[in-house]
């Protein structure tokens, strides 16, 4: 294939994988993504921070100037660097370098706690890895699928926890660390999920009592988005959904021998 | 359509969904319980009942006095009132609003603790809300579906709880937190549902290896439900596929949220 | 029906459950069994034993009378003694009144911890219980059909938890509560299960990592035995496998159309 | 069968597993292996180690020269040595001896810690166990073949625990425990496992909002891989059952376990 212009071969490179140059590029940036993240994550430990502070510093401004040509130079090469700007990686890529520039213009050392939660979303970078995952789609319809039921599904987990929270906040009291509903919700949470960290526990027999029956119903709830996932993933994978999109209601997955949208009617494309 | 009273609209415009202006009411309604729970859920931290305990006092008797004008129109509106006074949510809808009354027939320092448990029921409004989801269909079918099986599951499980539960007592004792056997039946639940708060845990090396058999077992039986549900909720979901039939051109197999055909185009009539 | 003699009466009544008689007996026994093990539970709370031990003292007699008195009818009315008594409900039956007489034969205050674990097989009495429900069938296929691969899975579990066990006993060492190899496994197997009580838990930031590989280990091998297990169940509930035994090798669950066991090739009775 | 040189048949006693000879063999060796662990387990405790401390040093050094005269067997009989040696669990045979020896080259108090770490590879001979099994087949396919899907999803639970923990040690800070990213990486995924030690464990009211919002992620993405796996697993065992076909009556659909026909009674093909 040959390029008219020196912009639309870089426009190859970096937003294509086809090539060779593509490929190189893409994991010559998922490289710098993760060493970027792996020194915020050494750069907020106390003894590394101490020691190595200075060069961890220098590390990310060269990270950040580095990003931000290539948010640059994405936006140039764009055909529509409007469209660019407002899609998904587009805003991804932007956060992934403000942070570091808005440590200049907010200076000051009681700022640092909140400079530092700015700093810490550069870990959105990593985001970008998933894109390089084309395994992913099959899971991501079977999810999109199943994602109405799931709803459902935790809106009454929401509502139990409110209930149990509440019932267990009257039966313990402030005395058991039930201080408020909202910590009683946080107990009801943590137990439906099976977490169970046990910083906060019930004391009473009949706090430990409700607390059971708590448990046992988290435990069966467990069940019912696992089936309803389980149900569909079987279904996506038996039924070969394939890839073609409606013209007029743009939903995909449909059967592999549908000749018509079965949201909206339309007649769909022939299968390539 | 035409109504011929004033009370049949107004029946139409709180119990119907349809019109414009009953999904208004109900929109209005689930925003007015949403707001009151988050009221007495805000009531029952310390720092705001004593900055805000006034405000949320009223705020507390205006929903009260708006759901019991609600409830009156109700059983004014409703053709037969003494069937919604006796049915689920009139139930529910007296529930919400009687705490509230309640506090003013018994005062006194004495029954605050007591009075509390009651304004808490006033959770129970939310239940409501579960009213407005109709995806919850297929979900209520399968765990109807399989509730049977889930019984004899759980009798297993409350079986296994009291067993573990009875030799952990004897094995840890009450210096390990094991104070009796109700105590013991508590710390089963807690292991086999995998919560495991780690208020009372094990601490003779006997005790941990029959805390580590009942971990394995609870484990597995984790198996049990996620298995019996997920076969439910498939078959109701393939069930589905093969009761909806195009009246055009004969074919079944349509996915259960499919409107139209993906053989011919035709609208598929609406499920049952 | 008429009975021929007055022990054929008796053996349908307290082995039978199609007879009014037969039925009221088995309520009557189940509600004694329940209230007996509801005894030995709230006789082991201290506050209750102290205050009523005479009274649970003499119910406790009163149960074992009863339910010897039982036992030996049952020997008395079954047309073969020998084969009951070593059934297994007879030996469920046999172990659930010994342990109170065997407190006769082992007295004094050093014994009594033992005495204790003795009078909680107690519990065991409450198997029978399971005797009652019918839709334990298909479960216990199922079960039994996965048994093989979920050992399979759980030798491998074993062997997971005894080199992290381990390697985490090395890393972490007996200053964080990793005082030997057992109580490593003993804590690998409450992370595998996702229990995790945390009165052992990683304090150095090789441990913490190791913990997690073992916990994200632990979390994608959970979903081995629910696979088994649903892929298992749903094949029965489609097969509607039949109740019929093979004369040769004693194994049930054939197909619906099976006409030979598949299992040793012996011709199966009819389908009634 | 006959052997034409005395090699031949001690290779078939070590290596093969069908004549009695080997079976008896391999019998041997697994309660040697199994009894060697148990040693290295035992010495691990305190109480033992200054009781029997002696004896276990006897017993090991008796383990290693049995498997190491065992190793040297293997790789005489071997009719290409080098393949064995270079093979998967010619490696671990090695593995499993070589602990012992390196006591001797790295002698000194200090070195003690590091030795026992060594020792304790010693378990892995217990993975020769798994040879035997012969049920993990279907189990390993089903595995492997969901094995993409799989990593693609711990690779999105890596990514979220990443944020998560990032979050959280902004709002919760090294006074809660939350001293580093990392720290609060192996939070986030103690949290999305659902084990929940409780070491760590939020303070703050917002940093448990957003530890509950992680625990309903991770209780919801529990049934990702559930479900992946079970699809699968499904799939694997219906496809056995079209693989198989009998040779007399040209039906397939026969249990992946069938030896007979359960049709015409007819012996079914070995599976490979």
């Amino acid at each position: 294939m040959r390029y008219h212009t020196h912009k639309e071969r870089i426009f190859d490179i970096i937003f294509g994988t086809d090539t060779p140059a593509g490929k190189a590029f893409d994991l010559f940036l998922l490289a710098m993504i993760l060493l970027s993240v792996l020194v915020v994550m050494l750069d907020s430990i106390d003894a590394f921070h101490s020691q190595y502070g200075q060069l961890f510093w220098y590390a990310e401004w060269g990270f950040t100037l580095l990003f931000s040509t290539e948010y640059l130079v994405r936006l140039w090469a764009s055909p529509k660097p409007g469209h660019y700007a407002r899609s998904f990686y587009g805003i991804i890529d932007l956060l992934a370098i403000l942070p570091t520039y808005l440590q200049l213009l907010l200076p000051g050392t009681q700022y640092l706690l909140v400079l530092r939660l700015l700093r810490v979303m550069r870990v959105f970078r990593i985001v970008k890895a998933i894109r390089y995952l084309a395994e992913a789609n099959l899971l991501w319809r079977s999810i999109k699928g199943s994602l109405r039921k799931i709803t459902v599904f935790f809106t009454f987990i929401l509502l139990l926890a409110c209930i149990m929270g509440s019932v267990m906040y009257i039966l313990e009291g402030p005395v058991h660390g039930f201080t408020s509903i909202p910590k009683g919700i946080y107990w009801a949470i943590v137990t439906i999920t099976t977490v169970g960290y046990g910083d906060i526990s019930p004391q009473t027999p009949l706090g430990q009592l409700v607390a059971s029956v708590t448990m046992i119903l988290g435990y069966s709830v467990l069940a019912v988005p696992t089936g309803i996932f389980t149900a569909t993933i079987h279904r996506e994978m038996s039924l070969r959904r394939d890839l073609r999109r409606c013209e007029n209601c743009d939903r995909s997955g449909h059967d592999h021998d549908a000749r018509f949208c079965n949201h909206c009617g339309t007649e769909l494309e022939e299968q390539v």
